[in-house]
């Protein structure tokens, strides 16, 4: 699992209750993934298509800080799945689990579209080409 | 499956394929599945715990008018579990399903607390008594 | 007066003291009123053109729960004219009204265009035919 | 009529039509009505109480330059009476006028409360005392 | 200086720690630079080049009313150097300074494009023209 | 220059010409300066006093990721100073530097409190205490 995006929880972040607004987490992970899966496939016509069951185990409160985590669970010939976590980032406690999140890669006309990658690449080693 | 919170697809909530941005649309339903358990429960400490699997089945454009569909699906003691349906108020094309999303009351410590409820009830035969 | 959509009062949307800021209400009126314009005339060119005479009659709180309501006033040729009220959906109690809000129909030109409507219909009524 | 808040109308504040949308407006000119009237009244706890009818005389593009004018209208014993007109920066052509606009001081327990204001008060002037 | 935009703090303006969040202030003032470039230069292709440092001399608190001003620096060839001070409506207290902000006008292509403008010009006086 | 956060961007992130808003970017940074002093000093109260020059070298368009670096330059008895550099995740290309960000460690009056810290340390370093 790999953390990158960091969040800081702020007011416009929170539910009426005053903790972390599970909409607003919803979000950011969504855009993480797409993000991640854009990276990888180098195609930003990349849309999610699947998360599977999603556990809220933990809440965060104003003012902290969490991480967002994305791991690679398998290449398909259009699509790519992930894992994810987001966790405290000062305590470690998990927030949220996603197993599976299938991102699928799209052509110009919103049709899957073999992406050719069957290994995580890193951004360093393509430009050092 | 009651319709009620309607959305109309603005600039501010594509992604930039210009599709509906489905981190968006997952904020929009869990904020629909709170305020309806807020509502049923009558405890406004109640929060998500759990989404089930998400089939993102078709995709919204700029301009489109999506409904947001819930319906209860069981009541458990201190839970209350619901499904949802969101579609394209227009051709009644379903964007998104989720079978269970299980929303949680809870005390004042964050503990489940027990809702006395059983069914569904109307807030006009509350207000009746 | 149909209430649809429904809005939970979450901190991004108070004034700095602490109620529900008048500007977000007005926002999401505006929103209700053209997506439900839109609905009828089946034309999403349609802008708001007109609101009469606005009464904040009471407030709302962090965390509770409102619901806007709409009724048709009237079908003009190229506009619709529509009357609002949104209210507390645990108490019933009134919030705002707007006695009309005409919204117009136009043609890509940003000229009026008539709608041909003359009477309410129901988007499952039209799918039926 | 005093020209001061200034937008610059970006993607954000567009409806799907790609004109400025008509509830982001009105949310900017509900937030320029109590800017200038806790300044006025030297009481942040004011409040939008009524807004005469609205004219939506012309819109507004992506990249335009709008700027919303405030004008004391009335000193009443708790409440201020203001009007406002929205115009392009550029052409001066007027987006929007709102004839009434009542702003009214309340004390904490959210009564109305006399603010002993008659006329228009400069901040330099008062920090000149 | 010019002190034009104001702004109300509202809780979605806040950091964690209940004082307003400098990303958003940074946010204010670079909207505000680029309007005053675009009416000056009357090009609405202007962009933000360079910023001197900036002080954060003192915070504000929700429901403080800050202004944002803005002062011609200097007339470049496709450049408009500006400065700028946010302060506090109700105390004067200067809550950040810029002194130098340069703003670049841009052709089609993303070039410098002179502007030929040489001294600050007032709109109404472009219109009585 | 160590590389966390990662933004992907989106219409609301755009100025009117299309390109990335730079006052979006500036809340960007701010944020993620704040909550990277915020783990290292193990200060929730933890503000921006300072930013050195900001040069935007290179702009994003809608659909670039983009990644924010920070690295320590210095620890103050009551400070951290920071450096920032923004890229593009894709080609490198370098989209702003700001040299010196320097954040202060506050008590609970706002006045500077000495952190103690002197070098950079890991979560999970102190967390295997």
């Amino acid at each position: 699992m790999n953390f990158h995006t960091r969040k800081w929880i702020k007011p416009e972040d929170l539910n009426p209750n005053g903790t972390l607004f599970g909409g607003r987490l919803l979000e950011w992970i969504d855009e993480e993934a797409a993000l991640y899966a854009i990276i990888q496939l180098e195609n930003t016509r990349t849309v999610t298509k699947y998360m599977s069951e999603i556990n809220f185990r933990s809440s965060a409160r104003k003012g902290d800080i969490i991480e967002i985590g994305i791991e690679v669970v398998k290449f398909g010939s259009s699509s790519l799945t992930l894992a994810c976590e987001v966790r405290n980032k000062m305590t470690r406690e998990v927030i949220i689990t996603i197993d599976t999140i299938i991102m699928v890669s799209l052509d110009e006309n919103g049709k899957p579209k073999p992406h050719g990658k069957t290994q995580v690449e890193y951004v360093k080693d393509r430009l050092a080409d």
